[in-house]
């Protein structure tokens, strides 16, 4: 694929195939998931009793496993869903929210990384972090990025997701400050977004929805299609904030980035995408 | 009833009697439910573990019952809470969304069928042809109908949801581009609504709330309250896309639909419904 | 403290400490309950498996209960947290929503009144009647108060809340048209707020949440916390109102009213705020 035109291509696929995408999420930030799934072109299901989950899987193009406010009646949901998936040949991304958090999260997130081949695996860096223990010995990593990936521990934090995309087969995706997208070979380094969005419940959560749609309407580019998706949230973001009056705060702005992705087309998402590749 | 006024009266004996309905309703759109029937005058009240399901029906004035993201403990709440309002003769609406996605959504929404009296049965023509499917034979359905009723169709749908509406003692609501809300004599074709309300997650479970709001405030009328609720929900799509501005997108839209619902009048209502009587 | 800086410094605390909070609540308010803690200056997390609930209030410095939707998954969760909050010292706070609703509902919330250390309960005046016929007496209580504080009853209500508090020894909230915030000396009866705040769905909700970060940033005074977190709301209620045009309904007003409490600053809340001490 020719690099200049690679994200308007990912945009392109997702508004012309309309993917269904299974979602098993928290119920926090649900609601949200699935408008944005709606904004960008794609479509949401919502089911996480064991009883369907495998069946709604396969009706769909792709997965998404989100492990906030898990518990015992919807662990077994994710599993099965996400085998289903694999059998499929279905795009899966995991959020793993919260691991590290508690110990429940922590093996919830390792017991599906062990069981079900993930094709984008989606957090903040303590998150990733955490998993990357959990599978293997953790090398390159340390407290200088403890609060997320700067200009100085970029270098640091490449050369770990590549590692954990490595061991993991997935494609890795740890976002922050700066973004990092990468598989084994090649990192997407984006420094698309607005701090403010920190301030809003689920913008990592509608993220991980939104990569969903992306791998599954390019199945055969799963790190670029992450790497559009983690722009395409940045620029939303970016734009959100420029709408936003003297008054309006983080649930008007909430409501602005999802507006955004409505509206964000291939031309734009190319102009105003800021990444290197490392 | 006077077929002239028909609409205002049942709009306006919402917004007298403020009627509380309890929901059993799916985590995804459950918070633009509630706010939905807060906006057209009644009163929400969510409750779906089936130690309390029937004692809080019992208080209410009507019930919605929506199949999303059901699951193992939810359903037998949805059994006993159907129970107790027949007993008490409240309304009850169904919303059997996902109805035909999997085995366990087909047979919840035809177990329901079988266990409790619907006053209301709404959902897209998807859904409602599989639950005919289920309580007997399908005869006038054909492909044509498969994305929806059209002008085409509009006909063959109005005779399958009548003999629906016959076989299980409810109104059948079909919405889509064109709605048909329809006992076994009698058929509303409601020409209302916007194609942007279906990029919006929930705009079908709203209905079903505020349906449930209409016919708890008009007990003797239960066609005339869903055609008066379906009228409404289209013409608050209307309205509320007339006010998008250029940058506004699916999340504001859901927004101004709920904020034109509280404002929405019974001479609005009125001049604004457009629907023919088959 | 000097009462007349006392609510700026309450908030400053807030927006200085950030504290995380740990929200086991119902699934309809949950993500406005995660957005104003973040537009408060504080950060929520969700968390209601009883396998990880102790683990996790153990890692914030607050802990909200709110029992609306509570289900016998969820309900060994509250107690688990709500020990291992007491056992270290964090704030708690009581949210029974709809107790007196349903016999599980206040069967739940006399139970964790008995078995947790509460730092604050907040309820309408049903609700918080209700508790108080569980665990004692209630002299004073009397059908005038059926409706909510008025002006004739709120010397009456003020010692009711008085005495509730001297029981449980938590500091007692009633909200309402006036809100009454009291220990078993001392209260604050509060005249802010918007009647409209009622036809949104949890402005209770969230100021339980709020009044979680409030008390969290604030440990050695949690009535003047509390009586912060109420003036706050209700102030943001006001301001949101103001901002409302024509066509603006509920749901715009859901907004506005986060984002008010987003920009709200310590002059503000002194300013605004109108209360009387009892």
């Amino acid at each position: 694929m020719e690099e200049s035109h690679m994200l308007k291509e990912m945009l392109k696929n997702v508004r012309k195939t309309a993917p269904l995408v299974h979602n098993i999420t928290n119920y926090v930030t649900v609601n949200d998931c699935a408008n944005i799934l709606l904004a960008c072109g794609g479509s949401p299901i919502m089911a996480d009793d064991v009883e369907e989950a495998a069946e709604i899987t396969t009706i769909c193009g792709g997965l998404n496993i989100n492990i906030g406010t898990l518990n015992a009646r919807t662990i077994p949901a994710m599993h099965a869903a996400g085998k289903r998936a694999n059998e499929l040949g279905h795009p899966v991304v995991l959020d793993p929210v919260g691991a590290g958090a508690s110990a429940l999260r922590t093996r919830t997130a390792n017991e599906l990384i062990r069981d079900v081949k993930f094709t984008v695996i989606r957090g903040n860096v303590s998150e990733i972090k955490t998993l990357a223990l959990g599978v293997g010995n953790t090398r390159g990593v340390d407290a200088d990025m403890a609060d997320g990936v700067t200009k100085d521990t970029l270098e640091q934090a490449v050369a770990f997701a590549k590692e954990f995309a490595r061991k993991t087969g997935a494609v890795v995706a740890i976002t922050g400050a700066i973004d990092i997208v990468a598989d084994d070979k090649k990192a997407y380094c984006i420094f698309n977004g607005h701090p403010m969005m920190s301030r809003i419940t689920g913008t990592g959560c509608q993220l991980s929805a939104l990569t969903a749609a992306y791998a599954a309407a390019n199945p055969d580019a799963p790190l670029q299609a992450a790497a559009a998706a983690v722009c395409a949230m940045g620029i939303c973001g970016e734009m959100a904030y420029h709408r936003l009056s003297e008054a309006d705060g983080n649930a008007t702005y909430r409501n602005y980035i999802i507006d955004a992705m409505y509206h964000l087309d291939g031309e734009e998402l190319e102009r105003l995408a800021r990444y290197e590749i490392h």
